[in-house]
């Protein structure tokens, strides 16, 4: 009996999860996780009325004999053993690096916002009914991954596959909208540890290793008072795992405002890169929402010059 | 000015240069060739009127500042520098392997028999018109692909496409088909080292570097008459190139049988990857005409073994 399993990436977010669900619907195979979901996705979820996904550890533990990807193709953002395996099929919409497969598969990236305004082309190529819950589901994702159409990633087919599926959900996109980003906001309950780490990557540039996270909020201020103990285990982490500067983003999504906690290194970088100074360990990124599009390749360049 | 340029892999055959040609037109892009074509791509070329595209030796002679990839991915059997460019879209039906970008990009991939059954896709889903002039050069890559449906990687997708591109060109397909095939098979004017090249690509398995090349024939014994010369070429060929085995599949197109020709390396893995001897150099293939499915994924799994 054949097993398909279609999963997204490690620390899931809203796309990767409800990719995996719109996905698996359409091609008849099973979502499953790499994680837990954080709140945003939770509420999507709850709001659709869909279960959580079975997370799993491995894919040998599931006995599936197929195996596509969502929203990733990268082995270290993936399942532990996924070389061990030949993927089918992948539908994403980053770069491509650190995938190879022994046979022709299906791939489907476009530079696009969300993995599911992809998803969305595959239902209408095929012409396959998108149902009501996972239609609400994937216009959450887009809403995630744009930040409501606002961040600089958001393309016009993003925008025109959520209004199409937010009538097939009958959901109005900016009430839901705000509500579903909001949901992802709920700061205060995190240790400093767990807000560091919920969207946190690191990029080699130069010759040094800059960790970069990001949180979403609808109040900076009320991030940056626990700045002292945020910065003392921003401190911890570098020395422990040998970034050379801990950069985390503090996004206001209403206002599509960021500023910056930066700890070690050379600041200087930062300041030639936004061409604003670092003041206090903070440094005012005005317009900012995607790390991206916005931070990674400015810094990028001022480590390179 | 931006300009894109569109090319197929080294060594170019029908589908190749074709493919170059139809996504270029699709997507307002310049088609260009890594080399000459073979006399299979020369009779299409002619039969529908289209000129030869330019020969170009690397991208960056070309002033292009947008790449598109069809019917390959991989670096090495793509242009000298591609390394130095960031492809901006791929349209391909091959494993993915050696391929990495920076950014997101557009690609497209399916396991079907020929990339210009994905591009007909494209058309359509597109709304685009096919002049006919490219459907006609479009169907000699299926007829080219798929040796007219004889061989296993033909999905009845790219059946369907055929007879949608040959209604477009107005072709009788069998009729057509037998010619184009039997123009490519006119090997007795050839040098072996011409026969060693026309269709060619070099695959990293394990540790080695496996050259394999394919030529089709009405008749298997005629070339086989000149294995000791062939021999003595892809000797030259392993030592001047670093490969470590050469592979030359001959493959009767009429009986959908090949013979394969080895030369170096471990003969031990052609004989675990087909379950059968290595006699004389030479190992007895029956059914095979498919590299792509029926060689170079069981290769691949013997020297991983």
């Amino acid at each position: 009996m054949s097993k398909t399993i279609v999963f997204g990436h490690q620390n899931p977010d809203t796309d990767t999860i409800t990719a995996a669900i719109s996905l698996a619907h359409l091609i008849g195979a099973e979502p499953v996780a790499l994680g837990a979901t954080n709140e945003e996705t939770q509420y999507a979820l709850k709001e659709f009325g869909h279960a959580e996904l079975p997370i799993i550890k491995n894919i040998a533990e599931t006995g599936a004999d197929s195996v596509w990807l969502v929203d990733h193709n990268e082995a270290q953002q993936s399942a532990a053993d996924i070389k061990d395996f030949d993927v089918a099929g992948v539908v994403d919409h980053h770069r491509i690096a650190n995938f190879e497969t022994a046979n022709p598969l299906f791939y489907r990236a476009e530079p696009v916002g969300c993995t599911n305004t992809i998803i969305h082309k595959l239902y209408v190529e095929r012409g396959v009914e998108i149902p009501a819950n996972i239609a609400g589901l994937m216009l959450s994702a887009i809403i995630s991954d744009t930040l409501l159409f606002k961040s600089p990633t958001t393309t016009e087919e993003d925008i025109k596959a959520a209004h199409a599926l937010a009538a097939i959900a009958n959901v109005n996109i900016e009430l839901y909208g705000l509500e579903l980003l909001k949901a992802g906001t709920n700061l205060a309950a995190k240790t400093e540890s767990e807000l560091l780490n919920s969207d946190v990557k690191s990029f080699p540039m130069g010759d040094q290793t800059i960790r970069i996270g990001q949180v979403n909020t609808v109040s900076i201020p009320e991030v940056l008072d626990r700045k002292a103990a945020l910065i003392a285990e921003m401190e911890k982490e570098n020395a422990a795992n040998g970034f050379d500067q801990f950069i985390l983003i503090i996004t206001d999504i209403l206002e599509s405002n960021s500023e910056a906690i930066v700890v070690g290194g050379d600041t200087s970088k930062i300041e030639s890169a936004f061409n604003t100074p670092v003041n206090a360990d903070v440094v005012v990124l005005p317009g900012v929402v995607s790390r991206k599009k916005q931070v990674v390749p400015q810094l990028t360049d001022a480590y390179n010059a």
